[in-house]
């Protein structure tokens, strides 16, 4: 690049006091406001960390480090950065924004790092775990939207971990997905499978992130639960999952996935069910009424929900494609 | 671990207002209090990043995608995450707190990811640059207190590009180290060597970083420079470069590392220094007087910066090891 063609400020000389408003000068050229503002920010946020810690290069040269062996670490089945943007409630600050929830609607929880593409369809009634050590349990749930009415042909993505707390990915030498489906809801917005009673489990601590959670004295594990995503054009996309209640970690999951309107009770299968569903009788039963924001609704909290955030921080702004940036003249 | 040997406040039906307060509170459990503050600070700076962004799912999945990049591409001889924090500024802001210079002293500039371990140690004289195309330039230099006193026995790293503005790790293939050497200071505080007049170069950009750039239209260039790294016992640690006037990219470099002080015009070689050095009369010639502030005189200057810094954030302090932490009583 003809270095005559910038036309930036004279960088030179910049000290503790003048680099952050001489890196947001020059990062002003980018033509994408959104990218903008986002990178004004986080040089902001970047630089005022270093001057209210004081920083040190030694400090500084452990992060480096931290953040090269979380990179390294992750492959096709393994994403350490979402796992340590769970640890530090990233991830679930970042679903609280994108997907606001009106009251009368399914609360959203984090997605975690366990979620695959391969998942195989299944009808319902489907098995979705060959463990043969874990507890069978039938899934019997609706999905409506916020005025009461079912929801047909909903794609749902449901996973869980084996009986041991470990999901396919986690074995060397998984051939095939197992503990996790594809299901689509009936006329009646219904749909049910087969599965196994979900176990706690740690999260994957053997590399930095685990390192991590042990210096602050963290224990890695999470309550029983199991995840589901929704999916239906006109609908908010729902990452959720069901925990159950009374787990031994359910008040300090370690990627702070819980919420009350998500726990539930596990019953157990009438004689009616057991003929209908073709389960033991007296067999685990889950059962949950979930219900969707329509695209418009949840557009239209999230846009308000923005504003109010961005008025609230004195910042004058504008939405694009949704997301605020600053409203220049 | 047992959950019951968790003394944590109950974590569920965490929103968008309540999640950092309550990551700070698991976080606090850590018994080391400059780990804790650091985590503090950091969970609270991410968090309002994403709340004042209103950080969406897809924005956080590009920075997961692109931190996975930054960690993938880094290798032995390539550190992309210094080069990210180089090219926000974050590299110069951390060297800048950590290495406070008096007015009397050779300031500090970015260290860079070029500085390698194996560079072979040279007596005054010797030749660090093999390459045949470069422009011969002897450099010769001092190395003082802020008295003025010499320095002797000083280790000197010295690194610069080849005059196709490349470093020896960045050929495949290197089997040894060029264009870097390790010098030690003569009773007189003097060093010299035989060198390369520095060219312009473009900091890797074919990785996540590069496309970082070229996203926010800034180019990739550093104005020509030569690397050097000072240590003595009882001296606080000096990286530094040099750089010369005039270059087109002096006043943009993509690291923000130029100042003032540290910019110098080249001279040549008179029949004397010819003669003395064994070069040839009229050759480039680089000179240049350091000035290392002592480990106490530095110290002195960074805790009383540092609680400077604090007072003005209005936070209550105390240093640990020369860096703050909250003073609770």
């Amino acid at each position: 690049m003809d270095p005559s063609q910038v036309s930036v400020p004279l960088l030179k000389d910049l000290t503790i006091d003048n680099i952050t408003e001489n890196v947001h000068a020059i990062n002003s050229q980018c033509p994408d406001s959104r990218l903008k503002y986002l990178l004004e920010r986080l040089v902001s946020h970047v630089h005022d960390f270093a001057r209210e810690t004081r920083l040190s290069t030694n400090e500084w040269m452990t992060a480096i480090n931290f953040l090269t062996a979380v990179g390294k670490i992750c492959s096709d089945v393994r994403q350490e950065f979402i796992l340590l943007s769970d640890v530090i409630g990233l991830s679930l600050l970042v679903d609280s924004i994108d997907h606001p929830k009106p009251s009368s609607s399914t609360e959203g929880t984090v997605l975690g790092p366990f979620h695959t593409h391969d998942a195989e369809t299944t009808d319902n009634g489907g098995v979705i775990s060959h463990d043969p050590t874990g507890t069978p349990c039938l899934v019997l749930c609706t999905v409506k939207d916020t005025s009461g009415n079912p929801i047909s042909g909903v794609k749902i993505d449901v996973w869980e971990t084996d009986s041991k707390g470990k999901y396919d990915v986690q074995y060397e030498g998984r051939t095939q997905p197992d503990g996790r489906a594809v299901l689509e809801s009936d006329n009646e917005g219904v749909f049910w499978f087969k599965a196994i009673v979900p176990v706690p489990y740690p999260i994957p601590h053997d590399g930095p992130v685990g390192k991590l959670l042990m210096l602050l004295k963290r224990h890695p594990y999470r309550p029983s639960h199991m995840h589901f995503m929704f999916e239906k054009e006109g609908f908010d996309h729902l990452i959720t999952a069901l925990y159950l209640r009374g787990d031994p970690y359910e008040t300090s999951d370690a990627v702070f996935g819980v919420k009350e309107t998500l726990l539930v009770d596990l019953g157990s299968a009438d004689a009616e069910q057991a003929r209908k569903y073709e389960v033991e009788e007296g067999g685990k039963l889950m059962t949950y009424d979930f219900v969707l924001v329509s695209d418009s609704e949840a557009k239209e909290l999230r846009e308000k929900e923005a504003m109010k955030a961005m008025e609230s921080l004195g910042r004058k702004m504008k939405l694009y494609q949704g997301l605020p940036i600053p409203d220049v003249d």
